[in-house]
């Protein structure tokens, strides 16, 4: 069979630094399975606006259009907070998004025991919290049209956006948190603000009869978004699957990063629906920014980027086992004691991005 | 002087239990300053559906205009999920809030010493929390138009609303949170998402433009909401003053109050604008909500609805030092050891509500 494509795309910040110790996880599937990568690389972010003006140019694009899965790094830096709305780092990832269709954007919030003092939140809260926020990521208030800055009849400007989804959105994106449910704990909650948006009414209704015609097995219940960031900042554990629009899944998927206190751990996977022959858009991604204040230094942790391999592994090649060895190498190096700056504790070992990424492929 | 007008709506659940230790300390006051205040009670919530059928009956607010002020218990209860859209108990509060112009809803997150372990973040993460979301609520998404459920020309359903600010609303809700730093500790973070949505984007613009018109002396910041959602979880104490639009705020406001582990103590007040006379309509509610649960066990929290009879005093009626003598009472009966079952702690005296609230108006 042709070799496997995988696009990389380093970005900006430490997203180069920590790419690079993703390289030695090649490497170690190279010599270990003879699975070989095809391996492109190309521009994002504000890495692309400096080389080529846009924040994803056309050749970034059609190389990711080849792909059979992408690694992406993150974008954003001081460097480019200036320039215009449409032409800001964010947008690389947004048309990505948009152009793939990767509606589904899978963000595990996951405490691995030896972390779970790091958490703002008292241990027993988090220790082995394991939970996962399906978000919409191609529609609402994200892409929903009309919107704009406009003068009114009566002199006065305004700002709007509209907050749109149809029944198709919902639906399949309602499908993909089922799914996942069923291969956990087949429970699923779905928020939104029924009680005083339509369109909230409208995802409530879709995700009922979604549940009713195909997954009457799963356990659902619905939550208000306001209570559900009360219950993630209070009552984490009680959540397997939270399915949620793109504004709202943005939000509640970084507080639920923040309670696990180690966003430097965390991946995320972004899918798109699988066409005639199989075959889905997917795009991986650590959930963690560009970090302009550590970038250059050495010392970013390397894990979410480490672990968002692992997830292309899993999701896009069905290469589970990998997967999961690296995910237990990396919780080896933890238990092992070894912590990069970002989840240091008093009396572990504080080491670099590239010790770090050693010790994970020393343990594999 | 003409009598203070006060409107008293105790609405479901817990709502009147927690409102008659408020007649406590009302009595108080009439004992102790020989004020005496015109109380008006009415309906609203499922009390006014089932007596009038409307969540917020014109009778309702007639009185509402009428009065000074309105002190609100909470609405909503399992009696009424069922009702549609239309005539929810919420419509209540949201018809109070429009049709008064009750546009800058003020959102205390206070950690009092004593109460610091409740949280379910590290004590010390929260102790002497102390801080305020302004957050818009008349505008936004709750109120855009166009909005609704319709089949679309290809004979697909959506569901749509607009999220819309004006430079008016902006303005005047920014000028409500400057000038709350400025009698704080000086600092105002302004929340949006800028980076995707054009409300956001102008809802910048606009807090800018006031800063530096009016409010140059006050130290401003601009963060995106799901980063302010992070750094509630994790750092709450760097913030002072949040201002926020109508859904963020909602998320961020019910977030904080999360963190600080005592839902049954917090307080809130929506304002109105200033007419030509200087009189402003304002309502005061406890950001608990109906607690069905609980309802008519007598065990229910009363100092939230306490302290916002104390926000009242101050905020209507320049009441300053009765609303500190109330404040300080609560935080002695806490100090001595009183709790209710939702602030219990190992040691404390578990008590009831008119146990609660007598022991406030005993230490006044
Ligand atoms: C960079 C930004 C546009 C993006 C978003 O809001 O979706 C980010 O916050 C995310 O969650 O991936
Ligand atoms: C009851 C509901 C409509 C309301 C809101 O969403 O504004 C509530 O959550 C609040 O924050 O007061």
């Amino acid at each position: 069979p042709a070799n496997k494509k995988l696009l990389v795309l380093p970005g900006d910040g430490i997203g180069p630094e920590v790419m690079r110790e993703v390289r030695r996880v090649l490497d170690w599937l190279d010599r270990r399975r003879h699975v070989t990568f095809d391996i492109e690389e190309g521009l994002v972010g504000g890495a692309a606006i400096d080389a080529e003006g846009h924040p994803c140019p056309d050749t970034t694009m059609e190389k990711a259009q080849r792909a059979d899965a992408i690694l992406f790094g993150s974008v954003g830096g001081p460097k480019w907070d200036s320039l215009p709305f449409e032409n800001r780092p964010e947008l690389g990832i947004l048309r990505l998004r948009k152009d793939l269709g990767l509606f589904a954007n899978l963000r595990p919030a996951i405490v691995w025991s030896p972390l779970a003092q790091a958490s703002s939140l008292k241990a027993d809260l988090v220790d082995g919290l394991d939970l996962m926020i399906v978000r919409e990521s191609t529609g609402g208030i994200y892409f929903g049209e009309p919107r704009g800055i406009e003068t009114m009849a009566n002199g006065m400007r305004r700002g709007f956006d509209t907050e749109s989804y149809t029944e198709e959105e919902i639906t399949r994106v309602a499908r993909v948190g089922f799914e996942l449910a069923r291969k956990r704990s087949n429970r699923l909650t779905s928020v939104e603000k029924a009680n005083v948006m339509q369109s909230g009414r409208f995802w409530r209704e879709i995700v009922t009869a979604v549940h009713k015609a195909e997954f009457a097995d799963v356990e659902l219940s619905h939550m208000y978004a306001d209570n559900c960031a009360m219950q993630l900042a209070s009552r984490p554990k009680q959540f397997d699957v939270i399915l949620a629009s793109n504004l709202f899944g943005d939000v509640l998927s970084d507080l639920a990063a923040a309670v696990t206190g180690s966003l430097g751990m965390l991946p995320s996977a972004t899918l798109g629906a699988p066409d005639a022959s199989g075959r889905r858009h997917a795009l991986y991604e650590p959930i963690h920014g560009s970090a302009p204040d550590i970038a250059g230094k050495g010392i970013a942790n390397p894990c979410a980027q480490m672990l968002s391999f692992a997830m292309l592994l899993r999701w896009s090649f069905g290469m589970d086992e990998d997967a999961q060895l690296i995910e237990k190498a990396v919780e080896k190096v933890l238990a092992g004691g070894l912590r990069t700056a970002d989840i240091m504790v008093p009396g572990a070992a504080r080491v670099g991005t590239s010790v770090m990424g050693e010790a994970v492929v020393r343990e594999l």
